[in-house]
């Protein structure tokens, strides 16, 4: 059986997904603000060889829920959010291992800029970063950049395309493998001949200029995509290296990963080449008792105006004009289907109503809590993996850090002993870790291969 | 007299004032892409109680000689160039006081997004981030997003006035005191009636939106700013806290520091709210013969081909035009005025030539070397205090980090045993080491200010 990769979900806020933790007593969400968090953090991962710590992000607040952003400016709830990519040199400096993938959103990130960024932070973790490309979905983040709303959902995704050509470009082509002599004798660092500019005249780009960095060890990051519209998948099949998904049912997950792998066989690639990860909240204990005390202590703190909050923007519509047991009606955007499409797995004979709705987010969000003792846990592990497919887990942050510092003391031994998790890290960058015998660079069946000399 | 201020001098790459010192044996600069290189740099710095380490960087490519980015790839004459601001997290943790001053370009830095990295930075530093605002000059950066060429200079002048009250309306208004309650027994994280949107419709930006970040140590980061124009200095005579200015001659520095420092007056600020900080390109060693045969140990390896590349983007033309003995015509841009003004301070009877041009820039830039064992160095800084009213130094690199650790083993000591360097760091943020008996927070007359409740 295949080995099961991990990433911690995490995001550079008090509230990430479980809303209300940061007032547990032993949760230090609210200390995000300090690098030693992050940096202690990073090593608690590191030991527990999880692939890459996922950071999330968001630009814009949740004003969707009461048609104002006064819910969840008072609960925390993904406001105040710091900068995710800003974390990331202080935990490479701390870890040898560990990959990082950030979120960034292209529909406000200028590329040639980005794509320094992006350069600059594969160099510093000497290969250990990936990108989680989204395009946005609030109107609140398009109204700070001085427009009135989004673009339009697949316009959105016809941009990103535009713009990952760009991006591949500058990272792919500019320079060439061998371009950078660093001769001390001769005085070259780099020959001329071996760096081109990036030309390009597109519907929503022009540019024309060289890349400002030598190549970095991965040239392009890790890709990332959780997009779950038909169009975003799309994209992932043609972009994505690694796919998040969400569901509870396994048998909709196992249909959702058999088409991710098909839509990128149809466009030339290996099946192997595109990994999936399942979103999952666990709370591990050292028997399934404690672990259900444990999960009956987090759900005391759970935030159900915070969730509502939440749920409201991730749905796009005002769940304070439903009551408690009206059906929720589906409105098709790529959030929406994304969201209800997880939440309705468990419910696949009717609609969701608001009440079922709110506790699913209050505690476990997209997904069914897995509670338990390290045997039950690795069970249901396996038998995800078995069932579905996928190749890993994202792990949503409840009471944090105890909740990574629980799985990597309780689980991961467990997963070990039954041959499922690795034994250590491989060496290499974060896509030779994840692609075993591939190397540092994307394969030649990868589109963004095709701006190479 | 008062204590010199120190900041040293650098930027992500391997080539940045002193053309060619990545040759030396001994310089370090071609480990840019290590996070190892700026960790111990940054603790050389705090060793030394240097107050702050200023990150330059450039958008774009110098590309005016020959007409062609050729000679600046070949020499690495600030390309590659990765992103400074990224240096800053690994930095801040390795450091406890030990300041950082980072350039960004408002012309292509989206002012939401902007805001939110530098509270960022203010955040995990504990207060230790400042910003050189710079708006760019160079065609080649306008080309690599899609425009034709740069904005006219005082149309980037006046865009940068409308950024800037945007800025301080995220960091100053937008979040009141005691907005963040935290407060884990009633689940209220902020208090939403003490947050507000900034709602922007000006000449060049619109916003509608509450900052994402609540409030930093600092708020606003200590402002740097390096222009020398008339429109630049009024510029920094509105916004700037600590002006970076170059120069040769004592009078003429000491006619420019007086000038800015009327100017904050003239608008309503105390004239020790400015520091002013002159260039400095110093050679120490033990002795001043050791010093010497240093400095011509460096020269060997100045690259007068990368110099003049780096001269001809500085100054707008390209100078392989010209005859070694062919005065260089005056024309007036920011940057051309601000570079030849500090050359042609060396030669106020005539134009400087090309070969003059040329020897400066290879070593020393647009400053006469300091070259001399720790007596005379300390002379020749406190007759620059005394003679023309500066604060401090930017110390440009030579060759890495030697240059440093020699200042601060060296010189360090002199200017102490003589009460013109502190014995310790202040506690606070930046701005509070900067300016002894000030606020974590800009002063109450600092246009800033007026964007509080």
């Amino acid at each position: 059986m295949k080995q099961i990769r991990l990433n911690a979900f995490d995001m550079n806020c008090p509230g990430h997904i479980q809303q209300g933790m940061w007032r547990h007593s032993r949760d230090r969400s609210a200390d995000y603000l300090n690098l030693d968090y992050w940096t202690g953090l990073a090593r608690i991962l590191e030991r527990g060889l999880f692939d890459g710590l996922f950071l999330a992000d968001v630009l814009g607040v949740y004003d969707v829920y009461q048609g104002s952003p006064d819910p969840a400016i008072r609960g925390a709830v993904q406001v105040p959010v710091n900068d995710p990519m800003l974390l990331i040199p202080a935990m490479a400096a701390a870890t040898r291992h560990l990959g990082f993938g950030v979120t960034a959103n292209l529909s406000f990130e200028p590329p040639y800029a980005f794509a320094r960024r992006m350069s600059t932070l594969d160099h510093l973790s000497r290969g250990r970063v990936g990108w989680n490309i989204v395009t946005g979905y609030l109107d609140s983040a398009a109204r700070a950049m001085g427009l009135e709303r989004q673009r339009a959902h697949d316009d959105r995704y016809d941009v990103a395309d535009e713009y990952m050509e760009l991006v591949y470009a500058l990272w792919e082509g500019s320079w060439a493998d061998g371009a950078v002599v660093r001769d001390r004798e001769t005085g070259v660092y780099a020959d001329p001949a071996l760096v081109r500019p990036v030309r390009h005249q597109g519907a929503h780009f022009q540019m024309d200029a060289i890349h400002l960095c030598e190549p970095s060890p991965q040239r392009t990051p890790v890709l990332y995509q959780a997009g779950s519209s038909e169009r975003g998948r799309q994209f992932a099949a043609r972009h994505a290296e690694c796919v998040f998904v969400n569901g509870t049912s396994k048998p909709m997950v196992a249909a959702i990963v058999a088409a991710i792998r098909e839509a990128a066989v149809a466009r030339g690639r290996d099946p192997t080449d595109i990994l999936v990860f399942v979103g999952a909240t666990i709370v591990a204990g050292a028997t399934d008792a404690q672990a259900e005390a444990k999960f009956r202590d987090y759900q005391r703190y759970a935030d159900r105006e915070g969730a509502l909050a939440h749920a409201s923007a991730s749905l796009g519509i005002d769940l304070a004009r439903y009551g408690p047991d009206d059906p929720i009606r589906m409105v098709k955007t790529d959030a929406i289907v994304s969201n209800l499409q997880a939440i309705a797995t468990r419910r696949p004979d009717r609609a969701i109503t608001k009440r079922e709705l709110t506790d699913s987010f209050a505690l476990g969000g997209r997904q069914t809590p897995i509670v338990g003792g390290p045997e039950r846990i690795a069970d249901e592990l396996q038998a995800w993996v078995r069932e579905t497919d996928v190749d890993g887990f994202v792990l949503a942050r409840t009471v944090t850090p105890e909740c990574f510092e629980d799985f990597a003391e309780l689980v991961v031994p467990r997963l070990q002993a039954r041959g499922l998790y690795k034994e250590a890290y491989a060496e290499g960058t974060l896509r030779q870790k994840l692609f075993p015998g591939h190397a540092a660079r994307l394969p030649a069946s990868h589109p963004a291969a095709s701006h190479r000399r």
